[in-house]
């Protein structure tokens, strides 16, 4: 390679790259990263000391969260359960699950905590009851299997656990919504039934950290990265020099900057879900923050499903929100790729694309959002993009060059602080 | 874990298991394994001696075939496409493309080879028609970013280029076929030309390879492997002390045999697309096959999609048949989960499904394909599967409980040799 530039002229977009005169040397942008992830951390310490819990807040109301247990704390849980239900049969109650309602009437958005939780509200699954006894069998079938898994120790798939009992759950819909309702009624993570979903994020970065016993070199892994566990109970032993995360969308974008090494020049951790986040990825996001206590940064495109990728990992999804205090990631920054970019960094119109009816509806749906309300400066960003109807993928940036992206654009970013 | 073993009487289901009795010591299913690892090297090493080339076959008419070339021979062979029209264009006779065609018309199987590849019809993209006009003007700027890319010695994926120039390409569909129609043009291959695919797959097990210059141990990848690198041509030094590949379909068998650490059980490299194959994971399992020469065993569902895959792998999809030599891998073996499994592993009605209409078609349809029909127990695994129209997913083996996959299915099936 070294002897092909030396045989031809330079690069003809080098020096012309819109912008590229404003960025200062490498290490004067390190100087103001290493500011901010000491304030970064210093307010999440304190915030530590300091963290709102849901019993801090003294609510109008009780509500519901599950926490990580143990293996064996989950096997008493169930053990207890079973026990009170015996019980219960014995002394001529008959046998009743009381099963926490997860419904959006039940789900709440506590600004003080940034996230979505569940209230109390719960109702009866009686086996004595025509409408519930199938319901109140596939509850006590899933105890036995999650049991089962305890005992053995070993982590199973959603498919996995509708596989053991076709006949039973029929449809795998059925076997997953009760997984949900034991994992609220033992008051524990899914991730801590055993129950893992497929893994689909990568990691690369100054990022060092042990998968089941082994320890991961995170700067040693290619450009290829390394694929995040699905099971995220056996990770741990984090260490890390980095002084941020950039959480990127799209894969994409992840392979320039992986190629590029961007994380030598900047030092950082750099993580992708390709696209929709799924647990393990959002599991393994929040435990990064939480042990490193490093600021997270987030790359995304510029439309209304980027925002709402961000709002996933910031302060959860709906349908998970009893488990929202361990899925989500506190205080992401909306770095890029932003509505007001467009202009500024003079992305070509034919580069941006109109919005559809759909996406501006998204858009303007997410405007009524608390989580996007209480951020000023997103609410600018989502507004000016459902006037201008335009969006553009972090991909438009190669108009200027394939490592525009990780030449100019970041770290220009990066050095005038320009986060949200 | 240990003590609540202890605790606890033990797994009910632990030796009733179906055809847990069958299964010999591992050490006599490791001397079967060894006899095939090597018997398999030594045909692979011999056909190496005399591996069929186009050439060889003096086939009635000329095929084209695409080779992995080197960053500085694709930077010479389009200086010297762009000499020669530069000097066609002086010589008064104006400025085309001479342009292979990769129409279905001009594909085909060829079964000495097992593999599907282009013949050699070509037509003309001059510059000077209104038909082609904007044709060869994309063809034109394509050729001008690969020489940019092999410039810089960095890889890009088709949707970085396509923003290049957006207001040129339109539409990315334009611009990749482009990209393919030069791939063919200057007979190499899509990853010679710097541009690579999203990443998919992951590798765990008994493989030691260099990604981008780290050297990669999969032996201690955790549970979540090694994401497959993009760029193919940055991977080497590829040692193993398998006994054979494990080709698996699905991400969730992937995750039961890799927390099992099956690979230490029975040595073996296990690689998974998590469903359709990608072009990064099809070029890294026969780069693994070539080097390595070891038998591939394919462990998919029991549908026509299942072997459809099975089949991408093997001898390639049609719209890359230009590049088959180089993305397939022969004699990969169906391990299972075949259609005559079903009934000899006793898999309940409940978990078998019927099979749509749609999937009817396709079964047929796949028992006219060249590839199926030269292997006769495919055709008669295939015909069981469309007569009884019941499919099945690897997954349905938990119903046996969850490890039945590791501890008796795979055991058994090596043990018994039963692969196709």
């Amino acid at each position: 390679m070294a002897d092909n530039r030396k045989r031809r002229r330079t690069d003809p977009t080098g020096d012309e790259l819109p912008f590229k005169n404003k960025l200062k040397p490498d290490s004067a942008i390190l100087e103001i990263l290493k500011a901010f992830s000491t304030s970064s951390s210093a307010s999440s310490s304190s915030s530590a000391a300091k963290t709102l819990t849901l019993q801090d807040l003294a609510l109008p109301f009780r509500c519901r969260e599950v926490a990580d247990l143990s293996l064996s704390s989950v096997q008493t849980n169930i053990e207890s359960l079973i026990l009170k239900i015996a019980h219960s049969i014995l002394a001529g109650h008959g046998f009743s699950f009381d099963v926490p309602s997860r419904s959006s009437a039940n789900q709440l958005y506590v600004p003080e905590l940034d996230r979505i939780v569940l209230k109390d509200k719960s109702s009866l699954r009686p086996f004595a009851s025509i409408s519930t006894v199938r319901k109140s069998a596939i509850t006590t079938r899933i105890l036995q299997l999650i049991h089962q898994l305890c005992i053995k120790g070993i982590h199973v798939t959603k498919r996995d656990l509708f596989y053991t009992d076709v006949k039973l759950f029929q449809d795998q819909i059925q076997s997953d919504a009760v997984l949900d309702d034991v994992s609220c009624m033992l008051g524990c993570t899914r991730s801590s039934l055993n129950v893992v979903a497929a893994e689909k994020g990568v990691v690369v970065g100054r990022l060092i950290f042990s998968d089941n016993g082994d320890m991961i070199d995170c700067t040693k892994m290619g450009m290829g990265g390394k694929a995040i566990p699905p099971n995220i109970d056996r990770v741990g032993d984090m260490q890390s020099d980095a002084l941020f995360i950039l959480l990127v969308e799209k894969d994409a974008a992840y392979m320039r900057l992986a190629e590029d090494r961007f994380y030598n020049r900047f030092p950082c951790i750099i993580v992708t879900a390709k696209g929709q986040p799924d647990v393990s990825t959002r599991l393994f996001l929040r435990k990064m923050k939480t042990e490193l206590k490093l600021p997270v940064l987030a790359l995304v495109d510029s439309d209304p499903y980027g925002l709402k990728i961000l709002s996933v990992y910031g302060c959860g999804s709906k349908n998970m929100s009893y488990d929202s205090a361990n899925l989500t990631t506190p205080d992401i920054k909306w770095l890029g790729v932003r509505p007001s970019d467009l202009d500024k960094y003079k992305i070509p119109e034919q580069c941006r694309l109109p919005m559809t009816e759909q996406d501006i509806k998204t858009g303007k749906d997410l405007l009524e959002e608390d989580f996007v309300k209480k951020n000023p400066g997103w609410v600018e960003e989502l507004t000016l993009m459902v006037k201008t109807k335009q969006k553009a993928e972090i991909q438009a940036l190669s108009t200027f060059g394939f490592q525009y992206l990780s030449e100019v654009y970041l770290p220009l970013k990066l050095q005038q602080k320009d986060w949200l």
